[in-house]
């Protein structure tokens, strides 16, 4: 099986060409963020602009916008219960639903209106509370999104595909995911302590990286605003996947040197020199 | 009478097994923050997210919910008007009741409340504000719950034990501790320049550490996120309860050796270096 | 075509004199932030207070007050749908309007109201919104002000002036500006990743430094503030514009020396130290 | 005349006494902060909190509690149309009134709250706003405290004192303090870029310290929350005054070698290490 390594980054991090502008490395979209949870969708905000998106917007209840420019006044803004928001949706490369979303009916209303939405030029990744509403009515599936993403950890995908935690083998995972996205266009990360991912290849690639210091809340969050900012810039390979995947838990390890639990907003914050290093290294 | 020295954290500080998860590092419950004192549930609850509790959530007044998030993205919150705190509770490994909770007759219903949903296989940490309401009316004490901790300062303690504080002496304060919590289930911090600590198990222990630039409003709280985030990772031992006790301590003499006054906040940064210094250090 | 170098900023950044009064280094308003897009008008502040303006005010929605005050509490505030906002406008040196503002009927009012209040001892720096609301009605330039400074990038200028990206060539750009304000007190800078800037003086600057790390929202917002906190401290020559356009810049260089993606706010917290070190440089 | 120079700092900054609570460090309010002026509050009590004030309270507008908590969880929280305002004045030990507190009949009332509320244990420590109101109506001068700081720059000395700026010297000063406050219990700390301290004692201090780059808004309210913070812990006597005033002027000079622009709040940030330097070298 596939390892991912740190070869990833030097394919996927590439330095930037000086004709840019930021229209070049994306747009994205942030949707969750509950009254409970609003921490949820800044942290994956905070993954995807210091991973470099071009354009970061997030959708969130009113309730958590001025925590969110307190934090990240980087990041664009619309109440999600604001009409625009499908328009809105429409615009974007890459749309993030889920971190702290919850699972009421508005929410429901928000991943229905997304899979309305969406076209065959966009990603789509799903986290979190979108995948728990998913596991309640399959319909809500995004599927004519260009790429599907789902980034379950192993009880949330235990929901999601029916499979009880220790059957889930890699020929069980392949199937469960085949028929939630019969297409074929869905990639699955099963985050566990040692995390794998099932690209549109078929193939099953195993994470190296990651600590036990990482187990804290709001690591999937970080984790997911990181894959989209990668896709926003690099596009929608399975490397690119990969590279984000193996770069969260990079710089996890890095701070686990140091540090006896591993903050998700900290990773985060080192992702601007972690990336810049391993771009340097690839003598592009 | 024996002393707390920095031995107990190689004691408890153990280094994460690989296979982890954040369910296996305790879900914590804070609750306090009026309108007037929210800056003592925030602290609070920066204490229990960096000492590496696995999930972290609070219910405070909905008036602290963006400083809350604005610092702590990690915290899950809950309006304490919210009907659900009730269930909440009882999901939880922690509970820390107390920090900036005031005495109004609302924060007097938490308490009961609290009380009437605490099981046996809970802890619960009692600070601040919750000392004084259940000073004027013992049966508040949640006796339901597999072990309590009290964290009163000097004065705190003499409105609950009735026990003026010269007369706060070693016989005096057990006897008090036993009448408050009959079950013998009861740890008593008895914060002062030499914080004394009485154990379930009849001990009295001694902090060593500490000093007078730790004398600023909001160390108390700290110390109870603490003592609450070490109970959800290393469960509810007396060594755990000493371990804390040492370590925000520690992290202070740290601070004051550079610094006139010690910031609580920067008390809580410190945390994830210090444990993990210790951790390193205990071989394991 | 003259090139802008760091030589400009020995040239303009004085050493302040010691009998300094804060009045003395300008007081610079602010105009932008609808709900969406408060963090433009953040970003745009902390250039501002960051490069040394002696007073800063800032005009936004209500709803951005606390996450500018979180982030910065040097900024005075006021409620852009406050009826005093036209007698504030009047007292200031300089104006920064547009980060974030919106192209609604009220942000058309604002720039409406600006157009009305300002007086030839003024400078007005428009920029990002408010240039699109000047494309649909030239009649809102604030022609009355002592200079203008427009600070489009391609696409707001093809809007503005009607020039196709392709044909922005100097001399189209600089008749299209003539026909803009038509008294010939503008200033263009017209942002590319080969900033040009169009003088009073009938000049063309091109400026040398930066980099694609800074392609990244939030980086024009930036550079307005900077360019309203020179012109407040040094005044409103075209070497404190091509200054400030380039400190931006190399600023951000600096940053990208370490890093994938240059936050914008980043590069405004390095100002003070960067100024300093060219202050000492000039030898005054 | 008298300079203030760096040996006051050791005659007042005492190390600390190992049986400290913080309530030997005193109780300090700041009221302040309108809608338009939060950040002067917030800046104030970032003096006193980080001079090591051992209790710190805050009575200002409702909308301004977010943004004090957000970078301030250390401070307490009165909203100052609360009818307990009156009581809590009753129980500190400083009171430091006027940064950003405006001048409407609301301010207005504030202070003649304060003026009534106030007793001789304690000081009260009058800056800006409160001094522009005091200079509209003299009998709102706080007579009955303890003792009375006045901290006007000089133009908010000219509306208090009646004396032009070129006329403000030190006879005509001491003249006009004694007028407003006959009792003699009023230092007037007049603020220029070489600050003069009129002391309860007759004597005329000069200020050494200080640089340009402090000429920025928000020194002035930083300075009477590092003054206020002084008196709390080390009484009300000329000396801590004194020290209070220099050690504002010697972090911004500091601060001031590495940067061009010194940001009030990094003086404040300064103040722990610098006061531990100090109180190191006395000696004690």
């Amino acid at each position: 099986m596939p390892e991912i390594t740190d070869d990833i980054l030097k394919k996927v991090i590439k330095v930037r060409e000086s004709d840019s502008y930021k229209g070049k490395y994306g747009r994205i979209l942030l949707i969750g963020g509950s009254e409970n949870y609003g921490g949820a969708i800044i942290m994956s905000t905070e993954g995807a602009i210091n991973s470099g998106a071009g354009l970061t917007a997030v959708a969130t209840h009113s309730v958590n916008l001025t925590a969110l420019h307190s934090r990240d006044p980087e990041a664009m803004y619309i109440d999600w219960r604001n009409k625009n928001l499908s328009d809105l949706i429409k615009k974007m490369d890459v749309i993030v639903c889920g971190p702290g979303l919850g699972t009421s009916d508005f929410a429901k209303g928000i991943v229905k209106m997304l899979r309305d939405n969406v076209n065959e030029k966009q990603t789509v990744i799903l986290d979190a509370s979108a995948l728990d509403l998913i596991s309640e009515d399959k319909n809500l599936m995004p599927l004519n999104a260009g790429h599907i993403v789902l980034t379950p950890h192993q009880m949330e995908w235990q929901r999601v595909s029916q499979i009880r935690i220790p059957f889930q083998d890699d020929k069980a995972n392949k199937a469960a995911l085949k028929q939630l996205v019969p297409n074929g266009n869905a990639t699955l990360i099963l985050k566990s302590n040692r995390t794998h991912v099932y690209g549109e290849d078929g193939n099953v690639y195993v994470n190296t990286a990651g600590n036990p210091g990482m187990a804290t809340g709001g690591m999937g969050d970080t984790l997911a605003g990181i894959i989209g900012g990668f896709i926003a810039q690099f596009g929608p390979s399975i490397e690119t996947i990969l590279a984000a995947v193996y770069i969260h838990s990079l710089a996890g390890d890095i701070l686990y040197k140091e540090n006896y639990v591993v903050k998700p907003t900290e990773i985060s914050k080192l992702l601007p020199r972690l990336m810049k290093k391993n771009a340097i290294k690839s003598g592009k």
